[in-house]
């Protein structure tokens, strides 16, 4: 940072860090209006964070405001990490300062997990909070998700990480600067987003919410985030035709947002007709046919109960919403080591979904493929497709490293909270669910009936890094802490 | 093998198959001794087989005898993986016919657990058997471990499986047949590994061990497979020299045998020298030495002790010999999930270790960096070089279809012994400690104080086909299962 601020090479960044604060202060008004509302003097402290938050983001802004540059590739990747660290800092200034006293780790944590879309969480007693903190952390999420589909429509195709340049515009290949997609585009994602987000809300409110849940839950189940209002997530509500509302909306939150452009620009529908869409449908249908099967043969469920218990947690883990309605880590061996793998697995690329992404899996099954027949057939030229485009090496490496990437650090990960003394289940489980953005993990402790309020300020750092790392593609922060990076 | 017969085309399969055959006849005579000598009647089930798998062996090469072949690359993975199946079968016969009985399923899993180094074993009360079957247990490990060493130089350099093409010679990148390595060169292999078994068992007979303890012990340390002649495993001894001594020639057997070769053609001592070796031996000192930290700190054993159990069951696990000389499950959970991660590490390709071997993690490493620096830079052309030679896109390729098979396998033997029922710890261990050929998972059941016997059939045969496709690297067995192998 000292380098940056010393060279004004980076100033184009600290311009964006300061709009995106300024945003961030604006929806900190929001909450400190629905304290005013029934009176709580948290307001106080939203009013205090925007006030912050605003002055900070409009200094930077005026500061280093010049005629628009476009950025280059490596203000793209410092503008990415570093935007999720200063908003995530300033986004748990009001757990800091709020009735709540949270302390720093606390509140970065929650932060932390709000605007990855994780949806861990180390408050207790949900349901007697005000209703500030709580729109807060919805808040958080909502913004979280359509932060995460900006960042892989506008900058990840361009970074080239993790096989995204396959969507980068036929155009952006001539150039090095970060090519900005049209305006109607962008407004288009953000109005489908907003819509979505509405209609979940319509949805849950008919189903049999409140305003007040409707509106919290429906921008956690658009944003895959998993924020409830209570302890005891949708299962509070043991509701049939909510646990289906969120199922369906769960869903169209890991879908590709820029398909669904496509799909109001045109007549019919090509969503089932994208090679991800239809693979990420098959996986979340195969995995609940297995699962309801188990419920029913195995635990004795009654078919149509079993039906709705594993769709729901299934999809709600596969899309790494993290919702619970039910403790899956109580149903038996094979459901828990099944949830595990279906963890790292995530939802599609472009949407509100983590974990590794489908696109990524069945990237990796043409390249396993293409291998197995080089064996037999060293000197065979055979192309590669991807949904009608070839994909070169450079694709396939990429998406290589990314899984390796993902990998390595859930094991660190994991090393590193058995050090803590934290137990090998909740260890591991914690490392994925952080890494993935799930939410909840598996095991006594912070599995879905549990949360992450009794673990060590350490364990708290670093899940809230693993969160940051999974959500920023690994790849991101490694470029960026490589000292090539800096000396180039 | 219908289509094999008819056609005739693999000829010089079955004539090779036939000679192994013989080999592992002429083995079986040797406990048929051991157990006449202590006037025990199962040199009869040892006669019984012995007989019959020569039968079978003169047959099959009296039948196929032609003037010498060379193989093809079809032959040359279809024998490498019949080979391995049928001398499981027929070096199975002896635990059936003994006083054992055991059944089908016990008496494989008991054999292939041999053949390939691994080392679980479903047996009880070793201390008290007969000396014919501690005898050959200890045999069929040591006839694996050459025969790895042999399919690692001869087969699988030529067929391109997990990087081991950058082991052809120069001469074997024109032919597509296998190309004999000099005689001089397998006959120095074998004599080595001969000297070392014996240098071995005199080490552990001066330690305190009885002569057959020392033989039977000496051959499951070379190989790096782990039977013992007690449940105790070398724990049982308690003997800080015998420890020591197996720490120094399991570390032996796992690294390339090619190299000893190269070390005994000339004056100095080249073994630090090669890339593979340094990274095996570093990794092997980490990890004994924050092991040792850990034993010491947290669980307040004295500085001497420590180190001696961490590089003990370090070493046993890395190298994936599998002896044990206590429960590490017991020592933690940091301890439980290192070991977990080690398991998969495993030794140096060409020697008798299991798991993914030092050189592919290196090559990952190579890779990873690679792409790394073209995340910033793509267009700029960097030469990867290991060991003085250059890696090809072919060989960065077909380790990562390894590693990624590695990987798939192990989640899916895991899911596979989930559904049977056994609990998540149990299923994990037990995937990983069969494909990496370890021997002993962690657990209650399963764990280095347990054993293999309480599993149902189902595992047992799972178990074993992973511990196969474990020591045939997968992509062999994957391979011969396409269907475009058998339509070519």
């Amino acid at each position: 940072m000292a380098v940056a601020l010393h060279s004004n090479r980076f100033r184009p960044v600290f311009f964006a860090l300061g709009l995106l604060l300024t945003v961030l202060a604006l929806a900190e008004t929001l909450p400190a209006v629905a304290d005013l509302a029934v009176g709580n003097p948290d307001w106080q402290a939203f009013a205090t964070a925007a006030g912050a938050t605003l002055f900070v983001g409009v200094v930077l802004c005026l500061s280093t405001y010049s005629r628009r540059d476009r950025l280059d590739v490596r203000q793209g990747f410092l503008l990415t990490v570093s935007s999720w660290v200063v908003v995530s800092l300033f986004g748990a200034l009001p757990f800091q300062l709020s009735a709540l006293r949270l302390d720093l780790s606390d509140a970065v944590f929650e932060t932390v997990s709000g605007l990855t879309t994780t949806g861990s969480t180390i408050l207790v007693g949900l349901d007697h909070l005000p209703p500030g903190i709580l729109l807060w952390r919805g808040l958080l999420q909502w913004l979280g998700g359509i932060g995460i589909i900006a960042m892989a429509v506008l900058m990840l195709p361009f970074l080239r990480v993790g096989g995204m340049q396959l969507f980068r515009m036929e155009s952006s290949d001539q150039t090095e600067k970060v090519v900005p997609r049209s305006s109607s585009f962008l407004a288009g994602i953000a109005l489908v987003y907003l819509g979505m987000t509405l209609a979940c809300a319509l949805a849950y409110r008919l189903a049999g919410m409140t305003g007040f849940e409707a509106t919290v839950h429906a921008m956690t189940t658009v944003s895959t985030g998993g924020y409830s209002t209570s302890d005891g997530s949708i299962g509070h509500f043991d509701n049939a035709l909510i646990d289906w509302t969120a199922i369906l909306f769960m869903t169209a939150g890991s879908l590709p947002f820029a398909l669904y452009i496509r799909m109001l620009g045109r007549r019919h529908i090509p969503l089932w007709r994208d090679s991800q869409v239809r693979f990420f449908l098959s996986l979340l249908a195969a995995a609940t046919l297995v699962m309801t099967l188990w419920l029913w043969r195995a635990d004795g469920v009654a078919p149509g109960e079993a039906l709705t218990l594993a769709a729901f947690n299934i999809v709600s883990v596969v899309t790494t919403t993290g919702y619970a309605t039910a403790d899956y880590g109580a149903w038996g061996s094979f459901p828990v080591v099944l949830f595990f793998m279906l963890m790292a697995a995530g939802g599609c690329t472009g949407s509100t979904a983590g974990g590794l992404k489908a696109l990524r899996l069945q990237i990796v099954g043409i390249a396993v493929r293409e291998q197995l027949h080089r064996v037999l057939q060293p000197r065979r030229v055979l192309v590669r497709m991807y949904n009608g485009r070839e994909l070169g090496d450079g694709i396939i490496g990429s998406v290589m490293l990314l899984v390796l990437a993902y990998l390595v650090t859930v094991q660190a990960l994991t090393l590193a909270l058995t050090w803590l003394g934290l137990d090998p289940l909740t260890s591991l489980s914690g490392a994925l669910t952080a890494i993935a953005n799930v939410g909840p993990g598996l095991g006594p402790i912070i599995g879905p009936a549990g949360n992450f309020s009794s673990l060590p300020d350490g364990a708290e750092w670093l899940l809230s890094g693993g969160m940051l790392l999974g959500r920023l593609e690994f790849v991101t922060v490694l470029v960026v802490l490589t000292p090539r990076f800096w000396s180039l």
